[in-house]
């Protein structure tokens, strides 16, 4: 890696490639950076990651993570207790809360089911979603699963699993993006636009 | 950023956000990884920044970084002290290095002149390299330096401060790089190659 530079300075770049997004040579990048700004960026960022390697947990209820045993939004006395919106990943349920359009709660099955990866309902939040969801006072459980194959073999699934427990099950809708050329977008989603084709 | 998800976390996002090559984006995607990982990077990396917070710092002799007084390459005796290779900063000393064919001393100027950001020669270390050369040994000073208008200028300025100093200044050719294609090479690049061409 860096020749000479001393191994406590190799570690660190080591683990900084480990990181999504960066390769080596960013890590590199990074690591100089991060000595040049010592006290402003370098320690603060070390403190920071010890405080969230002792306080971050999942919350309980819906699989969020956060410094709580219940999560902001779970704990939250606003929210539409009867709405319950299903999502792969907590940072699919971030992407949800930065379009603060969404007011009720929510359920993270930490991934998706995956024949190829050896994913089942087990390894996934399924069975506690089917457990809340009988539980009563659900009206509505919206499935906003990636609109990939193992994304809608899932909400196909939890939608068999939810059948007869009085809930409805939504899904996102698909269609063109906001913002999106035609000329850019994939046969799959022109097709699923048309299909769904609204009086204008 | 992240609602709802605790304010150490929202913390440590922020501040991986400003590192090189990071956005919000990929800095909120980083910091669920380290949560997942808590045990196998984020503690382990808490505590490498830690140790290198504590451990690094400049060489005295020729600025690379690295975690004892003088560095692994000014303090490795099968290096030729009478060859000094001027780099603008650290990140290029380890690509001289990775390419492992100089095997001479350093000198990082921590920079390049640039009238537009205040940079000069007081700012950057050349009269530490002028003092060094002045103290007699070396026989090259190879400038290093990066093929943008503040490199060459810094080039040219320490070049005239070497002038009477004993040593020969030399810099990096400049041409087609190696798997470079013509087509896709800029005038400025093809004009270098085509006058420095030399007999096949």
């Amino acid at each position: 890696m860096a020749d000479n530079a001393g191994k406590e300075i190799d570690r660190l770049i080591d683990l900084m490639a480990k990181l999504p997004g960066l390769g080596p040579r960013s890590a590199r990048r990074a690591v100089l950076q991060l000595i040049k700004k010592r006290s402003v960026l370098l320690e603060p960022l070390s403190q920071a990651m010890a405080e969230v390697a002792v306080t971050a947990r999942e919350c309980v209820t819906c699989g969020n993570v956060g410094t709580s045993e219940v999560c902001g939004i779970c704990s939250d006395p606003k929210r539409d207790d009867s709405l319950i919106c299903v999502v792969g990943d907590v940072a699919d349920l971030w992407a949800m809360e930065r379009a603060s359009v969404f007011k009720g709660r929510y359920h993270v099955l930490g991934g998706v089911l995956s024949a190829l990866d050896g994913v089942g309902p087990e390894e996934l939040r399924i069975p506690l979603l089917a457990r809340r969801v009988s539980e009563g006072g659900v009206r509505e459980v919206v499935l906003a699963l990636n609109a990939t194959i193992d994304g809608q073999t899932t909400a196909h699934y939890i939608a068999d699993q939810l059948e007869g427990s009085g809930a409805v099950v939504t899904s996102l809708a698909q269609g063109v993006p906001i913002g999106g050329e035609l000329d850019y977008l994939d046969d799959g989603t022109i097709t699923a636009a048309l299909k769904a084709r609204k009086t204008f």
